[in-house]
C-alpha cells in the first residue's frame, strides 16, 4: 500500500464494527470543515482525522464529514443538513475577522437564531492581545456576533473564540477556528469534557506499539480478547512497520472503564514482548532516547543509505544533545574509512553494504566518539544501485557496545527509495533501544 | 499560525475568487471520499486536497466534499446528495474485494443502473496479476460487477479497476480507489484528458518556488499581473518559508494556455530573482541537487541543531550519492572538535552556537573530506537552552568554498523544536544551492 512522504496508513481491525463503539450513547455525529483553502487543496485537512479518533475514544464515532469553502450559502446548507441527521455537529474555520469568515452567521442561520453582542468575547481578546478594546477594528469586533443561546469557550491559543451552540432535542453544535493548535487546545480543555459529560458511558482508549513485529502474530496472541461486544474493545492497526494494539474500555464511570484497560495491560504487553515499545503518543524515537537517558547512555551513530535519517529522528526528541555525542553520515566509500576507520580490505572484499562493513562502522564510530554504544546503518536505498546479489532494500545494521558486535540483515524488498530508509532509519532505532534496555552496566 | 509535523498550512491569495475559475466550464464539481478508516480518523485524506488542487487547475474546482464510512446506505444517499448538486462527482475509496468495499453497488443505486459482469476487469486483472482467471476468488470476481454503462478505466497501479459512468444531462460519475498511488495514477491518465475534453477551455498552471523571499515582495512586485479575472491567473501561496507564485493560463485551445503562461515567465522569475529555486515539483532539495550535479561539485555537511535533517532531506533525493561525500552530526562539543576541527578556545570564547564555530565547522569538514564545498548549521532547537543573549530559534550557518567562508544567522523566534529545525535546514539547503550556482570551477 504505497503511501507519500511522512504519511501512514492505518488498517485498523475494528472488531465488533461502528455499532459496538457508538452504542453507549447512540450519538450521531458530524463533522464540518470550512474554507475555500481546503476546496482549492492548499491544505490537507488534518483536522477532521484529528477530530474523528477523538470522537472514537469518546464513542461517538463520526457518520459524515462535510467540506465546503467560504459561500455562505454552501455553509448553511451544510449546517442544515447537519442538523437534519446528526446529533453532535462540529465545525472548523471561518471564524477569522475577515468578510469571507462566515460560520457564525451561517450557524445562526440553519439553526434560526438571531446574532447577538457578547462583550466578554472582546475582554477575552482584549486580555489575550494585551491591547485595549477601544483599538479593535469592526472586524474585531464582528467576531463578537455569536448566535443567540451560545456558550463563549475562551481560546487561549488564539483571538477567535470557540462557540458551543445547545439546540433542542439535546442537539448541540460546536464551532473552532481551523488552526490546528488553536482547534486542539479548544477541544481537550472545553469540549471533551462537555462530550464527556453528555456520554452516558465513559469510554477511555490506550495504545500500545510495537516495531517488527508481524500484525498476524498479535492477532493471533490476542485472538480471544478480539471477540465482537467486548469490553475491552481490542484491535490492531499497522503502518510503517509499526503495529499498534488499540484497547478500549467503556464503564459507567471512569474506575469501570480504567478497570477495563486494565484488566488486559499484561495480556497485551505480554503479547508484544520484546518489540513493545510505548505507550499512546511514544514514538520509537522518543521510546529510544528514554531507554538511552534511563541508563545514561552516550550514543553514535554512522549511516550510509539513511543519510542522517536517523540522527534527524533522534534529533526531534527534546534533550537527545544528552545522549546523542556524534552522527556520522558516511555516504563515499573514502568517508567510510576516514570517519568510521573502515578498511579498505574489507570493503574491497564484502562491499560497502556488507555485513563486515556495517560491523566496522559501528566499532569505529563507537571507538573514534567515546560513546558507550554506536548503530550502523550501510544499505541500497533505490531506486538504482540493486544487483540480483545485494537488491534494492537490502540492508545491514550493526550495533557496538563495549563487550560485544552484533550485526543485522534486513530485505525491504518492493518498497520505494523513501520507504527503504524510513524502514531503516525506525529498525535502526530499535536496534538502539533494545541494546540499551540490555545493557549492562 | 501554528502547524504540526511536517505540514505545512498554505495561504493562497487567489485573486479573482472561484468565479473567475469557473466560468470557462461552470462546472459544479464533488468530491466523494470513502471508508471506514477515514471516519475513524486512522488516515488522513490526502486524496481530497490533492484532487482538489488538480481540478482547480482544470477550472472546475471542488464545491463539496463528502466523507462516509462503509455503511451502504450511507454511500447511496451521499451519491445521491451529489448527483442531486453536482455535473462531476468523484469519488475514491471503497472499490477493493472485501464485503465492506461497496461503492459501487452504491453508485449503481443511486444513478439507478443494474450492476453488470465485465469480463475485461477480469482480463487486466489477471494480466496484472499474472494469474489465471480461473484462480480467482468470488471476491476478486465481484470487483468485475460495473454499473451498466460503465466505461472500465485500467488499473496499471494495483488490481480495482478505475470508473467513469457517464449519466444523463452530461452529468458524470468517476470511482477511484482509495491507495493515493493508485489514485493519483488512474487520474493522470485516465480522468485528467476526459475533464480537459469536456472543459470548453483549456487550463494550465505553474508554480514558481522561492525560499525565503517574503510575500509582500512578490506581491509587490507581481501587483499588475494579480488583478482580477486576468488571464493568466497569477496567486501566491506559502508554507515553511517557501513563496510559490501559481499562475495559470487559460485558452480554447493548448497553445493559447502556454501563450499565457509563458507571457508572464520572465517578468515572474525576474520578481523571485536568486530567490527562485525551480518549478512545479521540484523540492529545494532537488534543486540543490541539481545545481551540485550540473557543476560536479562534491559536498560536505557539519550538522549540530539540525543533527542530520540536513542530510537526510538531501538523502531522499536519488543520485545524491553522486555529491554527498560525508555529513557530521556533531552535536557535542568534543564531536565538534574532534571530527570538524573547530578550536576548543573558539568554543569557549564563543559558544556553540556563534558565527566563529559555525565558520570552522564548515572549513573543518570541507578539509578533511576532500569536498568542494561545506556547510555548517549550529543553533538553539529550543524548547529549553536559549537566553536572552541567544534565545531558541537562533542559529548560525556558514558555507565554505576553496577561496572564502561566509556565514549567516537567522533568528527563528517563536518557533517550535521541529520548525526550527525544519527552517535551519531548508536554509542550509538554500546557502548550499546558491554557492553551487556561484561555484567559479
Amino acid at each position: 500500500m504505497g503511501m507519500p512522504g511522512t504519511l501512514r496508513r492505518y488498517r485498523f481491525d475494528f472488531q465488533g464494527g461502528e455499532h459496538a463503539m457508538s452504542s453507549p450513547s447512540s450519538c450521531r455525529t458530524e463533522v464540518l470543515s470550512i474554507g475555500d483553502e481546503l476546496m482549492f487543496g492548499h491544505i490537507v485537512d488534518t483536522n477532521c482525522a484529528w477530530l474523528a479518533e477523538r470522537l472514537m475514544g469518546l464513542g461517538m464515532p463520526a457518520r459524515h464529514f462535510q467540506t465546503v469553502g467560504d459561500e455562505l450559502e454552501d455553509i448553511v446548507a451544510a449546517f442544515r443538513l447537519a442538523l437534519s441527521r446528526a446529533d453532535l455537529v462540529i465545525a472548523t474555520g471561518g471564524l477569522g475577522p475577515t468578510d469571507d469568515d462566515l460560520t457564525m452567521e451561517a450557524l445562526a442561520k440553519a439553526a434560526g437564531r438571531r446574532l447577538v453582542h457578547r462583550e466578554e468575547v472582546l475582554d477575552q481578546m482584549s486580555a489575550r492581545l494585551k491591547r485595549p478594546k477601544d483599538q479593535f477594528t469592526a472586524a474585531n469586533r464582528k467576531q463578537a456576533q455569536l448566535p443567540e443561546g451560545a456558550e463563549v469557550l475562551r481560546n487561549d491559543w488564539g483571538t477567535a473564540p470557540g462557540v458551543r451552540l445547545p439546540l433542542e432535542d439535546g442537539r448541540e453544535v460546536y464551532l473552532m477556528p481551523g488552526v490546528p493548535r488553536e482547534m486542539k487546545g479548544l477541544f481537550d480543555a472545553w469540549i471533551e469534557p462537555r462530550l464527556r459529560a453528555r456520554s452516558p458511558a465513559v469510554v477511555l482508549y490506550r495504545y500500545y506499539h510495537s516495531f517488527a513485529l508481524p500484525e498476524s502474530v498479535v492477532g493471533e496472541r490476542l485472538k480471544d480478547l478480539m471477540g465482537a461486544g467486548l469490553n475491552p474493545d481490542v484491535g490492531t492497526r499497522v503502518g510503517g512497520g509499526i503495529v499498534s494494539v488499540r484497547v478500549v474500555g467503556r464503564g459507567a464511570r471512569r474506575e469501570e472503564a480504567e478497570a477495563a484497560l486494565n484488566g488486559v495491560d499484561g495480556r497485551v504487553r505480554e503479547a508484544l514482548g520484546e518489540f513493545f515499545f510505548g505507550t499512546d503518543d511514544t514514538t520509537l524515537a522518543v521510546a529510544t532516547f528514554q531507554a538511552l537517558r534511563e541508563r545514561n547512555l552516550k550514543v553514535a551513530l554512522a549511516e550510509s543509505c539513511t543519510a542522517g535519517l536517523v540522527a534527524a529522528l533522534l534529533g526531534a526528541v527534546p534533550g537527545i544533545s544528552a545522549c546523542l555525542i556524534e552522527g556520522a553520515v558516511a555516504y563515499a566509500n573514502e568517508a567510510k574509512m576516514r570517519v568510521c576507520g573502515v578498511r579498505e580490505g574489507t570493503l574491497k572484499a564484502h562491499g560497502a553494504v556488507s555485513a563486515a562493513t556495517a560491523r566496522e562502522m559501528a566499532t569505529g564510530i563507537r571507538e573514534r566518539s567515546g560513546a558507550d554504544l554506536a548503530v550502523s546503518v550501510t544499505g541500497i536505498a533505490g531506486p538504482d544501485g540493486g544487483s540480483p546479489d545485494k537488491p534494492v532494500g537490502l540492508v545491514h545494521f550493526a550495533v557496538a557496545t563495549p563487550g560485544e558486535v552484533i550485526d543485522e540483515e534486513r530485505r525491504f524488498l518492493g518498497y520505494d527509495r523513501a520507504s527503504v530508509r524510513d524502514r531503516a532509519a525506525h529498525t535502526a532505532l530499535d536496534l538502539l533501544r533494545r541494546a540499551a534496555r540490555a545493557w549492562k552496566g
